[in-house]
């Protein structure tokens, strides 16, 4: 099932996708679950095939405007550098990196996120914001210390994510987070897919396009820190709560590790697919 | 005047603190400004004054519950190496660091905070749990691009925080924000003051205490980045909004520095003090 955040008529609510239609579950569940996080972290969401069966899908996809899949997570977790073709990318660019023992992670916040087909904002301090295409996801159980063999019981399901980077700042201090929190930058959708039809999330093939060109082709099968490790290194530190979004990290193939360097510009389109997830796209603007 | 967040029978409110007594604006602005941060974000936060001489404390300090000072900021803006004295205690404690063109900052999540008098928690992977007092910066007026010479006006207030550290996952990884987010951590309290009762925020002396015996004593002069660049750089990146705070970094006398390194331990007593500000006091317990 694809579940989707959405505004119709200045309402805010969310829904099952079905074709170009969308079953509305925040009319449906109106009072009860406010939020997409809401309703994957209540009973409901295992009832949801029932659920939807009774209802009608009454709004045209057209007619909504999407919003980020979860539009204010309370915690947005990204890896860095959890790709090994991105490592040795990394390696290959002159800069020295070890592996790390543990994931290393960054924070991202709600406020920064794009929806589908949202502008990605290139701010006017920059003249170097770059892409990375990432699976993203999505926490329907809290919990902490979340044994790593449960891990997959807590994961309400996945979608593409672009942690588009402000490389200058992301550089020019020691921790990185300046550089991934621009406002209009991480970009999360267009839906999620529930987990149930993503039987292998480790095995899915990943691609980035600027304007139709692949520049990103990988796998998640790639992982360096694979999910179950991911959730159980978060829950250690956080309490995990339905809506929270870990974003695993990108593969070979930004912008910044090309010869000479290459970065999006007002005017391109960006896309991320996932396997099994669909396609994520958005135009790139110049911050007005 | 200072204000705080808590909860009394059960309800989740906010007020102004008038000796042992509380003036509970949350009731009285009750459907209007649900928290102190939509009230400190609000232009009756400008006729605060005339509102509570207009209403009666009747509340005493010892029956409510006292909450963070903003129990969930929407971000937690915190710097890293900030004090001229601690970033020479750095030095001397053999790491390699230069002092930082920009400034260095990292995210920390709400649900990581804890009130005055509630117990910060060592938890059970670590036994390096340390501690950094630090001044925080309350945003009342939001916004982006902040010029400095217009920083001030968007600060509501200062409040003393406990920026506690997991330094073992603060250093395993490249990036910080793993030892800077475990859960029951981040202390923030008693109150913010608002900006007008502190004239001088960067000339206002600075003390940490465990078990009454000073550890850290500084002075706010010691900022490295000031908090107008603070401000500018910050909002250059986040769309600040009310509530959102900025925690200005540690001076020098944090635990692992020492020889041999010093850390809190259960039944340990934590308490930050800066002038003008109060006393942030909170106990320390190992994970249940």
């Amino acid at each position: 099932m694809k579940l989707a955040s959405f505004t119709v008529k200045g309402r805010e609510s969310y829904g099952a996708v079905q074709g170009d239609k969308m079953v509305d579950l925040g009319q449906h569940f109106s009072g009860k679950h406010a939020t997409l996080a809401d309703f994957i972290g209540s009973s409901d969401f295992a009832s949801r095939d029932k659920i939807i069966a009774g209802l009608k899908a009454d709004l045209a996809l057209n007619d909504v405007k999407l919003l980020p899949v979860i539009p204010r997570p309370e915690k947005i977790v990204c890896l860095v550098r959890n790709y090994m073709d991105h490592h040795q990318e990394v390696l290959a660019a002159g800069m020295h990196r070890e592996l790390s023992e543990f994931p290393p992670i960054f924070l991202r916040v709600w406020r920064s996120q794009v929806a589908h087909g949202e502008p990605i904002i290139r701010p006017k301090v920059s003249e170097q914001l770059d892409w990375e295409g990432e699976m993203a996801v999505i926490i329907g159980k809290g919990g902490r210390h979340i044994a790593k063999e449960d891990a997959f019981n807590h994961i309400a399901g996945y979608a593409c994510y672009n942690d588009a980077s402000i490389r200058e700042w992301q550089f020019h201090a020691k921790q990185i987070a300046a550089g991934k929190n621009f406002q209009g930058t991480g970009a999360f959708g267009p839906w999620m897919v529930t987990a149930d039809e993503v039987p292998e999330p480790e095995n899915l093939k990943l691609e980035l396009r600027i304007n139709g060109k692949t520049e990103q082709s990988s796998n998640t099968s790639n992982l360096i820190f694979k999910i179950p490790t991911i959730v159980n290194y978060c829950s250690t530190i956080f309490d995990l709560v339905p809506g929270d979004v870990l974003v695993t990290g990108t593969p070979a193939g930004v912008g910044w590790s090309r010869k000479p360097p290459q970065f999006m510009k007002h005017g391109d389109t960006v896309e991320v697919e996932i396997e099994k997830l669909g396609i994520l796209r958005n135009p790139v603007v110049n911050e007005a």
